[in-house]
């Protein structure tokens, strides 16, 4: 398995203390040594650091660590192959453009006959079943809406009926962002938690390094972390149920549901 | 303007040396301060380092400067906006999926009449009309080629038409890549040289550094590079004429000519 990490701020937030986090479990505290990634939402822009590497033996991860990159949307991946090599073409997020902006995706979970999934225009480029469930989504969109609805809540909507589906063909925990939204699929594993005024201390539980939010934020932030399992063990995250989805918008929690199976 | 870098080997190859000397003209010794990118292949997967402030001030650009990352097909630009602000969207390469294929392209130069390019299912994400002329070719490429042709040099051969087509808008010097070719577009300046056995040193024009390729290489090694401007002081970069384009093939020149005004 993989494990996933994502953020939604109505700030521009930088994701170090929780990457840090996540990176340990790359090999040291956890078993997920095949790859990771991360993207940041700048503006319509977006910019992805990946390695096929342990993230806990990576330059590039230690860089992310400490070069603090402010973002309202985040998405980051450690991988745990299963369906796919190890290769740079395997590894998340995978970033694709659809009407104008840049959609992001990262997959924790494995998938069973997904060879047959029709992606239309939208051709995998390496090996994983996740690349070809993210091409699905993509092709299911753009077939449905030619052209993005004015109501974003119809368009997540729809996507959440599409991945209850691919939860039904195994194990599909996911995060997807065009840099303003951030949306969850919650099959087994995803926890979240919002943090915003009063701000707190939080420990991480991987590492042993502790961050006073009081002195890094404004009245104002909100700011949302999405996790597969919990980051920080003195504060109270919440576990999506299997079948659950969220939109989180700026880091609030917009629309939420729950995909029967 | 803009200052672009590519590289085409048969063995995965780093850059460091050449991209060091690129760097210094990121608001050192040139004036091109708004950003710069750079696109490395692994296989059919390729990861883009980009920054939208200068990169003689940039921690990223310090961090490829001093990892090396090897690979056969490397796409690298600084930039001086003209047309576009300066914002991630906007900082070249410029990475498409299609056939299945990670496309990545750079620009230098500037375009008029670029708003009316019919970019088809290729969206625009920024305002710069490299990116819209990215998305021309693409739309070009998959309209003439549902499916790839089978003879490499049939699909470039078109390409380079539209390039000549692009080139009558303005100015158009281009890197283009699918990651196993590298296709240059002369429109006024662009220059190479292959290195092979034997290897000798070479002298950045920038940077008081030299380097001995002997030291570095195999005798097998064929590594092409591709520069606005030679990078060099003690080696003979060929200049190419407007119009021409050329494609390399890990390292080796396989197809060229001249596209008439």
């Amino acid at each position: 398995m993989c494990e996933l990490l994502g953020l939604s701020a109505n700030v521009p937030t930088d994701i170090c203390f929780s990457f840090t986090g996540l990176m340990q479990r790359g090999g040291k505290t956890g078993p997920h040594r095949d790859g990771w990634g991360i993207t940041f939402y700048e503006g319509k822009g977006c910019r992805t650091f990946k390695d096929p590497m342990p993230s806990c033996q990576s330059r590039i991860a230690q860089l992310v660590q400490e070069y603090p990159i402010k973002s309202c949307a985040i998405v980051s991946h450690i991988r745990q192959a299963n369906r796919g090599a190890v290769a740079l073409e395997n590894t998340h997020p995978f970033t694709r453009e659809l009407w104008g902006r840049y959609w992001t995706f990262a997959h924790n979970g494995q998938l069973a006959g997904y060879e047959t999934l029709d992606t239309g225009r939208f051709w995998p480029v390496g090996q994983t079943d996740s690349e070809r469930a993210f091409c699905w989504l993509l092709n299911r969109m753009e077939s449905r809406f030619p052209v993005p609805p004015e109501q974003p809540a119809e368009l997540f909507a729809a996507v959440a009926e599409w991945c209850g589906q691919l939860r039904d063909m195994g194990v599909f925990n996911m995060l997807l962002t065009d840099g303003e939204f951030v949306m969850t699929f919650c099959s087994t594993h995803l926890h979240w938690l919002t943090r915003r005024a009063p701000f707190g201390e939080a420990q991480l539980l991987d590492e042993d390094v502790t961050i006073d939010f009081q002195k890094e934020t404004t009245p104002k932030d909100v700011v949302t972390v999405i996790a597969t399992q919990p980051l920080t063990q003195n504060e109270a995250w919440c576990q999506m149920k299997s079948g659950e989805f969220n939109l989180f918008h700026y880091g609030e929690c917009t629309l939420s549901g729950v995909v029967p199976v």
